[in-house]
């Protein structure tokens, strides 16, 4: 077979593995867009169109849709060399019912229409579901989220943790803690209760994993953050995986869009977690890390500690580059039932399709020059390894049943 | 059209590009070389010689040119693999009429006399200019050196702020600077004065922007160096780009050769600039980074800060392994119209041709393998991507008429 | 030649190049394996059945063998993706005669069989020098390691000083050297005297290196570890290299297997070590770097200072990932005649063979890639500079006879 053909048939085959996306932070109650504006409203376009020079004028919010997509499409001439832009016109041809190959300001409206009529249809849900092959995705939820009047078991609850491990001295999140578990967190003992309270909580309602950001220079310790250590104590009595995060500064950019603020330095190590990985054995952390710099850590650190797995290609080094090499060095020296390939981290369901695309494209490449061609592996079971990173250990990580 | 095809069409094409050289360290009452032992006096082949066991007897002042060259080029064959030595191999075809492709010890005369016969043209600057395809070439001037006696519209100034900045306390520097604008910088408001002297003196002049190296731990602040804020604050008024190189480290290797000393601590973060690029919206911060594990942070900053852009691939980064890395990354996240591809550090015009045919080369394979062999960019519309780091932005983020 | 062609016949010509392997944990009195439990029990694949999770109760000292073997083997299943399992794949091939290309648990009680078989030939060593055309490998001695009973012209003895710099307090320390050395070292004078004379005993013995391994935070000075400092001294004096195998942290995963609980923290710099090799430029440094992420400070370090030489591939870096890039980078802009290319730092001498012979296609890939297709080096020339790194600089830099 043809390099070409290779690439293409296990790239088919990948296709037709159905997915489980085990991070977003998809609201289960709008999962969907209703505009192009909520497309080109995702931090990625923003941002690239305010660093190429677009004035922050029309990204307020009682600004015009229409007018404020013309004009992220009309500096998209300045960023279309990017991953994200190919990203939006995977989404258009999918989705809008686009034929070109090229977006340009002249296809504005024609696609701010076509995006009204398409997502207005009642089934618009359901349709992306079929044409993204997803059979789940994972949430990302506020510890005091409703987690009623969805179905659990497509949209998989999470118990997002960064507001009570970094804001809990913050106004209100005490009192908003109290609300929903019934227990005033005034001192340790009830602080302790709480938290459980909110596990037993999410586990109820199908919680497959606890799940925080975290800064670059954060080390947990026993002695140090009080809450972080009790979410991993819960982790270990309910079973979950506990998902870091690491290596986020919020807010750097201080006059940045919505969400495009956060940068990191990338002084960061897993040494800092030592501890962390240390006491809880029992506990799964599937690590994600900000910088591809630090893959070697992830690398080395999941293939010494039963409990270390790496999770994905986050944010910023959720571009080609970033996840071609990052890839190919887990697939060297971590074992394969460790590997979670890929999750979306995406706001609106019309994202699972590209990000997932680009990734199954960098899959298939890399075990097809990694395994294939050098003969360590057959075609068939290419796709069963691609397939393991893609659905089975997400399957069996995050014990999904 | 065949692979190899493309890319020598790409090659071609940028070849045709006129180029604008944003940084170097021409002094341009005195451009060209005047015989081989300015172009084997260049740090690179001084370091890689010493570095493979040279004495460094024939590297004094007063030591024989001549026997210098030979023995820098008699050391080649334990340095021949290197990047450097292939510049020199290209400057001696095209500047040296040398028909060979590889240099021993038994041309080393040969092409010294060779050098003393060409260089000695009337026209050689000219020529070089021609040959290379040289439109305009960026200085690297002192605050007090002369702008007068050049083509400053070719020769165009720039103002190199490191005296300042770092060794201002130093005997003579305050006086230097007494002398040049006329104002004795005894106090805050004369030192501020005394400063934007020195912008109005090189913007009269054409200068096109402020630039300065800075060590791996330097982190800029309105309560830190007075001058350096002052920098930014005369580039703010007087419309300047602040060019940044960062992370060099002076004098590591305390007997190594000329230029030959300045090593590096990796463990160096943009995060340390976060005050100063949000300070600083109205100026733009071309920013060189001396690592290329610092790479992804540039990419990152330049796609969330519109003011700070990557700028060329700096001294210990400007190898091939590091810019193929670096600039499939900048292509694939940071918009387009940010990328100042390359620029050559030069200290003689005859070393442009050679580096940016290396960065020529590399061009036009990322932009193969990354836009045109998957059908994103047809050839027209690649060269067009490539000319524009090559050229176009450097014309709009400079300025330039 | 076709693209195949030209690698198979690099490779064929580097595989007729006979090694010497500058790093080991070979024990000359038992150098090759007694059975399958040997090979096997290497750390890299104890480390990686429990990261995939076998228990540690077979790993326990008594635990049979056999059983032992067979759940390392069963796991595989969970890392044949690994490079380790290709070595593993590779030795029971070569050396257990071994006719598949995948081992699975049904292949455990054979092999184990076989093992025992061939292992116990009067001529395994000798045979296992032929097969793996080695002809000298370096040892890693403790201080008073006995260096009698074996041919240290084949076995070549190195100092190994990560006890005397790190453990000269403990118990026990003072008293092993004032054993082997006839000094007590309870004074400045008389450790000076007992270090010396153990550099006269290696020496004497043939010794041609000393070594050491060393924390990422570590940073030599003469005002710090006296120890380290009085080794270098001693290296200057008897002119042995000085091996700096830099970056790990000790004992990071508590529970780990034996010799798999050693992990690092990346954030390490050569710039600490700006005073050592300042402080003796008569003393080379064959320096390894854990992470490939300290690659780039390794090459500029070593294209500026004569006595800094990169050395091999180590450890968490000992991946094909990591070394063909590194090793791209190295041949880029280190002069060649400083390449120390690989050595195999294996703990029984069946490791050696499988080790370069990964390297070994790496080298021939890369040779290719960056002279032989570009047209800088004819075939001929190529197989010379490979045989450069994998054996004449090894002759060179250590001073073999």
């Amino acid at each position: 077979m043809a390099s070409d053909g290779l690439i293409q048939s296990l790239t088919a085959a990948f296709e037709a593995v159905p997915l489980i996306d085990p991070h977003s932070h998809i609201d289960p109650l709008s999962p969907v867009s209703k505009s192009l504006d909520d497309i080109l409203g995702y931090h990625y376009y923003t941002e690239l169109a305010h660093s190429a020079g677009m004035s922050q004028k029309l990204l307020a919010k009682d600004a015009d849709p229409r007018e404020r997509c013309r004009e992220i499409i009309r500096h998209m001439d300045r960023y279309d060399n990017t991953a994200q832009y190919g990203w939006f016109v995977e989404i258009a041809r999918h989705f809008l019912g686009f034929t070109g190959t090229r977006v340009t300001v002249a296809d504005a409206d024609t696609l701010f229409d076509a995006s009204l009529k398409h997502f207005a249809a009642a089934d618009w849900e359901q349709r992306v579901f079929a044409k993204t092959n997803l059979e789940k995705i994972f949430l990302t939820n506020e510890f005091d989220d409703s987690l009623d009047g969805f179905d659990t078991d497509k949209y998989v609850p999470c118990l997002r943790t960064d507001t009570l491990v970094f804001q809990f001295l913050s106004v209100g999140v005490r009192e908003r803690l109290a609300a929903v578990t019934g227990i005033d967190a005034g001192d340790g003992p009830n602080l302790r209760k709480a938290i459980r309270a909110l596990f037993e909580r999410f586990v109820a309602k199908g919680a497959k994993a606890c799940a925080i950001s975290l800064p670059p220079e954060f080390t947990p310790s026993e002695d140090g953050n009080r809450i972080f250590w009790m979410l991993a104590e819960n982790c270990r009595e309910f079973g979950l995986p506990f998902d870091l995060m690491i290596g986020v500064n919020r807010r750097v950019y201080e006059n940045g869009v919505h969400q495009g603020q956060d940068l990191f330095d990338r002084r960061c190590s897993l040494i800092q977690y030592r501890e962390l990985f240390n006491a809880f054995p029992e506990v799964t952390f599937p690590v994600s890390v900000l910088t591809s710099g630090q893959n070697q850590e992830l690398v080395a650190y999941s293939w010494i500690f039963p409990n270390v797995v790496p999770n994905g290609h986050w944010w910023y080094s959720n571009i080609p580059a970033y996840i071609g090499s990052d890839l190919r060095e887990r697939l060297q020296c971590v074992p394969k039932t460790k590997l979670i390939g890929y999750y979306s981290d995406a706001y609106k369901l019309e994202f699972v399709l590209p990000k997932y695309s680009m990734y199954r494209r960098i899959l298939a490449n890399t075990i097809a020059d990694e395994f294939v061609r050098p003969g360590r592996l057959t075609e068939t079971e290419a796709v069963a390894l691609g397939t393991r990173l893609l659905r089975d250990n997400v399957k069996e990580i995050f014990q999904l049943g």
